[in-house]
């Protein structure tokens, strides 16, 4: 029987290249998303694509009331900055940022691992592309792995020590893109837009990122955007 | 202006002896519960009762999607056990045992935090009375609180690093009662029973636990049990 891995999926392009990897090695896939009420719902439906596309055993969709505790530009009525650069992009904490996002989904993700005798969990973070969030550090990833074990009963060296899988920590965007075709990943199934329209904005920060990848990996984005937008810029 | 602590309340009484002990050294008091689909949602009466009781200046209610990811007896239809003897309820990782749960609980108590400029976080978790949850005890708080300060803006030593506060951690039952009520914890306020009734059952774990600690404290339980049970055994 193959070993269990919980995916996190949220419909965004890096966790489908995670979720692909996590794949292309073997694992038996648990995809995990949330409804956290934010804005981008439109991701929700491009998770159940993917996971459906990559032959995913399970996909479970947890409801989060994150609104009550944490509001934030993803979950409320906060404009979404659009138009900057990167370098304002990266300096700052973004105002997209929901508050221990990582945390609780890799929490909510270990207790799914706990109940399906998984013992492997995947999450498409990037400490070079997300500088301005601290939950996408490796440092953050390893301190959860290990309060992971902690919690639970795997908690010893071994064939059940859980592992938190950040495949993608140290690539770019354009390393992240290139690594997924390579795998066969169809990104014209995912989507990373903050705003939720029937296309990409192209003009928010996750748009310009996503755009700027593809160029840099020298293949052209197969999602539609807004007449206008400018892909290159 | 006082500095301010996230209290996770259950409505239990070890959480509002944790709550109590961090009035006493002069937090304002934010309360966080949760609702999750636990068939002691009567405990959530009691949480809301303590708050008030405490002049906390915030509390609340985060609704958790448990269900679908973990069923376990505390949200579902398994059996809660009653009758056990100390031995064999402590022996084991118990039914009732929720996969994570302190890991969500302080994730989310982690975002109420951060979006409160709290930097303090009490939960009343027992290692010596709870021995069979492995999230109860001090290395997985203080790997939490590690965790924690990484995935935040905090992250650093200093007045801002975050504090996971365990107050109870190395007390037992019977001493977590003494200590509420030289601070003047009103424990009628508080339930502790895993069934729902209209009155404690004395029999599941919970109950046997408290009525043991209120004996051993040497003080009697103020909440009534149902007719005939014997609060001694």
């Amino acid at each position: 029987m193959k070993r269990k891995a919980v995916v996190l999926l949220s419909g965004g392009l890096d966790s489908a290249t995670a979720a692909a990897i996590a794949g292309s090695v073997g694992f038996d896939l648990l995809a995990l998303s949330f409804d956290y009420g934010q804005r981008h719902a439109r991701e929700l439906q491009s998770a159940k694509a993917v996971a459906q596309a990559l032959a995913m055993s399970e996909h479970r969709i947890v409801s989060l009331d994150m609104e009550s505790i944490a509001p934030s530009a993803l979950t409320s009525d906060i404009q979404v900055p659009v138009d900057r650069d990167r370098g304002t992009m990266c300096s700052d904490i973004p105002s997209t940022y929901v508050p221990a996002r990582n945390t609780i989904f890799l929490s909510y993700a270990l207790a799914y691992a706990e109940t399906s005798a998984a013992f492997d969990i995947y999450i498409g973070v990037s400490q070079i592309d997300y500088s301005g969030y601290p939950d996408c550090r490796i440092e953050f990833i390893r301190s959860f792995e290990q309060t992971a074990n902690l919690a639970t009963q795997a908690g010893v060296e071994g064939p059940d020590r859980l592992t938190i899988h950040a495949p993608l920590i140290n690539l770019t965007k354009a390393e992240t893109i290139s690594r997924g075709l390579q795998l066969g990943v169809d990104y014209s199934l995912t989507w990373s837009c903050y705003l939720g329209g029937a296309r990409a904005c192209g003009r928010c920060d996750s748009c310009k990122l996503r755009l700027a990848g593809f160029e840099a990996a020298g293949v052209p984005d197969p999602i539609e955007y807004e007449t206008g937008t400018l892909q290159t810029q």
